[in-house]
């Protein structure tokens, strides 16, 4: 496993991520650190090798773009003293586009998207050990779909991102769509966007095979 | 309007129909009728002809397939002595193909649509004034899309029966689909079924066209 | 239509136009918009033309008079930089002088109604491509009933602004009066003020007339 | 007083009679007897004179008519034995003619009204000590309205049967008209048939004077 | 009746007096006013004589001392610039020193009433054209129990402060007594002090009688 | 301790025993034993003797007189073959004849209290290793007072039968006269029957006594 | 993946199986499959293999024990047709022997567990393709512990009847001892049965494992 | 009994004191002083000798540390003027490290507990008649468990300090052995720390004890 024995892991992102995780800090008894991947994942990295102690904490809000991240990060993310992060974001900076196309001032074009996530990946890589960066995804297998198309634009721009700064990419997009061939979004759920149980396993194994977990 | 005056006008089928109507039978003061397009179709008849007295009755009920509307046929329609019936089903009996794929108990084939949809209407017809048959939709413009295919194929049995039994066809899909050249589904809604208002004014100019309303 | 292209148009008002609408800015998906006729003018002329892409919100408030509306002008109406205004006002202005009439502190004299009426009309009309009046109803046809004999007195002075500042007028009253010669007011609600479905669809036919929305 | 001493009291009507009375018999500790009228009676024959000992029993039920007082007389009324019975019936009778008025099959005539309110009357008279008519009531003083007058009509029906059957009447749209010579109807309350305290105070006032309370 | 006509009307009192009435100030629609005997003097008053409208405000407070009044008496009395007052006020001054006899902070000696109880009379009296004194109560026939004992007291003080400055007296604990020689106080309530219908309906009268009210 | 090591002790009464005990049985974990003094013997007995491992079950039901108990014995008492049984039953046969007084068929009176007081005693005798009875209680030290004097007779009919059968006798109303001496009922409850957990521990001090528990 | 493609795959148990499952049987859209290991079975068999097309179905019932796993056996296995079944029971059969010990009624002997177990094996290991026995669990390092030194003999049955039919062990009590070598089970949860999400995960890994999926 | 008539005694602690008692302060009519210990200690001390006017407060707050306590000492202590008090905590500042452990922020180590809790005696001592010392429980008999090793520890510490300041010693956790050695500790708890009634019982009869309370 990449982590190193006894390390601080924080998720930050949007309702993905977020699913009803205890406030301010996801972390803690019960199902304080929320019902996402990130409970699966912390779950299944104590199973395989419980010495690790690595100590997981979700600091994901529903309704986030990137620039509600910006907003939050000294608090939710520099105060937390992560050694590895990860950042799964811009679901939200392209549904909006589509699903209340008339509010643009809600809208967070690409440059914009593409300069913020920069900020803060540059004030934050110095302080960790590993950083992860999460393709933002749409389960539509129709690449012409105006919706898709946009996500893979600013799934690009991570990928980017990605490789730029040396960050471990977790491509999500790419595993629902292989997970797509074989059933049809409405599986994961209607609005195909909010995984179910099945959707955050997906997710969940994307993350392990990534940081190399058993 | 086609509608004589005085006539009783029952609408059946699915959540798009229903939406909170009142129970057992969707009809009375204040929200009784529900807050689907059954109520904008009747405001608008009233507001246009105040003098044509029609009474109009909504008997959706969620998540219905055409098998449910067969079981509660004598109660829900023959017992309320119709003039004008509304038959708007069909959307359950693709979407379980789709969100429920392993549970091939609850599906519905087109063969088994097709003879229960005809033998309701046969049992109906010739108590009637007026028979309106709407097509099923789905909020998707691909049409090569697998959910979309299906339900263009139920929709067409739909189309088929309206033109063998001389009813009238509201062709909500048709009606959508204009719509979504200028407007992604999303802006409907995110599950691309269960419509927003403007979803059900959509569908209610599309009845108030075919009744002939001014 | 009278509507450019991509305007944004407010609807402000008492609860007729409130009717839950979101918090603190009515817009933005799923009812948002409320439940009241404001939802169907949108709606409608969507259905009509979804290639006009006007952008509809809604900020009526429950129990407001017409000096409650020039408390919170600036935030919203002037902040929202509308194209187009709808002031529907001036039914609380007049109910409470009769359901709460020892509470004289609460009650809006002929006078200050028009005063302050025409003070929001004078700061709002420059910044406007349009603007709407729409007269305050009370469902009674009977002329000599002291409160609807007040409410005309007030919808009198709505008439009058509106031809004195070229807005286009909505006459509720007169929609509602055409209907009440086929019905009694409590077949739209017993308080006959609050309209049912209905009542909003008589009134929303009144908005779509004025507009020429096809 | 004209009660004797220690007579048991049976209250029946509509919703003006029932106002939250306890289930299935409206007599007991707290808030058992409702909150109407029947509970000032109560109290202020108590209250004048605490050795008469009256047991007071509140049987009514929101939205009946006079059938429905039909279908449960046995139980409500025979099984009670009451020595004093008070009926306060007829305005749903009536209203159902003008909020629904095309669910014809909700409406009562004046002839079954007539028919069925007197075969109540025989049924019980012979068992009584004393019975009480009540004029079923309208807060609209103007005497063309439609449904006031419908409701003068059944009121109409109601004094001529207490005449004929020796009953004592309380007139309660009389006392309703003198309070509305000073105050409008929204006073009492918007729909013009539900009480607040001052109309059951009214009511219970005509009560107390026919029955010859100090 | 002494009230002159159009007479601003403030009841304060504790939780005899306010009984769910609306904040911050009980008055207006519905049942603002409160489900005390505030609302039965109210109604009775317009009862009687419609045309003398009495406006009446209901400002008790649950758990009220004397010192509670004085604390509130610049918002809750001297604001409203009532015509006529009521002050109900004793019983939890007496109370907190049998049920919670530990707490003697929460005790208000006989000395300390009375000496705060002044100085609202002095500091209001010359602004009222009309003052009412209603003695505390407590539901227990034998005088030589002691909070019984200790309620007279303080009700000795309230009929001293009514002759001294020539206000009007209530005497409810006489009116209760009176009524407690036909029946136990259980029948009003099991703890002795809150009302019931009938109890409010005891205290109603008693202030009907003191106002000369028909 | 009276008990033999390994009983099962069952208490059967009214409010007093029941206090949000689990249904259909008392017992089990948590709070399934209520919250009254059945739960504090329990505790104190096991506190004192772990080793007796007495089985202790609720059977309380609030609002019963004994009339209530004969209905439930077989269920409730016979069916669990209890070897110790306690009856606390009375307050409610007295109190109905002063919160309700003129609801006479739900009164008990002595000679009916005592005969289906004995024969339920008479069923159970010879299947007990033991039985108390325990007096109804009245928090009243005036012995004057009609409700205290009436609980007086039918205390002394429970000494009679506790002596007649050699039952344990369980004298609350002397317990709590004793502390009556130092405070005022109001300290315990205000309606002066259901005890505080200070009024539960008088009364389990007076079982751990009478059971010569340590 | 032992696993035949299109199996249907019933899991029963208690309340670890359980998890808020959807009632009467727990599979469908959403959260209808519960959120226990069940989900995350399933989730992670979809993710690793979505052609598999498994159908997974939670019949897990929260307090039971093999006696009630009995008593629904013919509804809740043999009406479902598993090709393959997991039963995962015994931990509710141990535990009432401490948590409630005189409640002996409830307690079920290894004898009666290990007869009723054998007797669900017979019944349906033949309509069959794969049957797994789960060890009920308790998170206790401490052999001696007498509800450990229970469980554990509970276990060793299970895992005879596992070796006896040929059916597939998942050893979840050697599963979590490993764990707890590493963390206080206090950190799974303070009850020592009930897993929070790290648990199920530890569950999960192990049927997983045993089901040698990727 | 060692406690001065008429003296005020406070008890301080975390969840096992608190129990829902009131707040700001735990004291006064009802529940207001908690479902714990507390009140039984109170209720036994009155019952066994009600002259002696002892005036008990429960400031017990969940989850507490003996770091929280110094935080409220001079609101929840001081201010109140104690001439007793009991101290009873040490639970959360071992549990957090069993069920937390990788939150080490949250943790309270033997040094810093018995640095703070020496503290807050230093500062009390001064101004009390009585002080009494709890030690913090853990319902575990077997002492090489790593949880009821670390909270002896704690224990050790409280009974240093106690002896120190020459102040009563409550020992909880010998009173709970000894019970043990008959019960499992389910048979309290399944968290084997917060007690049901059972449990409150054993704690109360130590204080008793310890009080020299009859």
């Amino acid at each position: 496993m990449l982590l190193e024995k006894g390390s601080k892991f924080v998720f930050i992102g949007d309702s993905i991520t977020d699913y009803e995780r205890a406030r301010p800090v996801g972390e803690g008894r019960g199902t304080d650190i929320g019902k996402s991947y990130v409970g699966i994942v912390d779950g299944m990295i104590a199973a395989s090798d419980p010495s690790s102690r690595i100590r997981v904490i979700n600091m994901g809000t529903s309704g986030n773009t990137v620039l509600d991240l910006k907003a939050r990060w000294d608090t939710d993310v520099m105060d937390l003293h992560p050694d590895w992060l990860s950042i799964y974001i811009g679901i939200n900076d392209v549904w909006r586009q589509f699903d209340t196309p008339l509010m643009t001032e809600k809208h967070v074009s690409p440059q914009l998207f593409e300069e913020t996530y920069r900020s803060l990946i540059e004030r934050t890589l110095p302080t960790l050990k590993g950083l992860i960066l999460v393709t933002p995804h749409f389960l539509e297998l129709n690449r012409e779909d105006p919706m898709r198309k946009r996500m893979d634009e600013y799934g690009a721009i991570v990928k980017k991102l990605a490789k730029e700064y040396g960050a471990i990419l977790v491509d999500t997009q790419a595993a629902f769509d292989q997970f797509l061939t074989y059933y049809h979004p409405g599986f994961i759920n209607w609005d195909r966007i909010h995984p179910n149980t099945m959707g955050h396993c997906i997710i969940a194994k994307a993350f392990l095979k990534a940081l190399e977990v058993e």
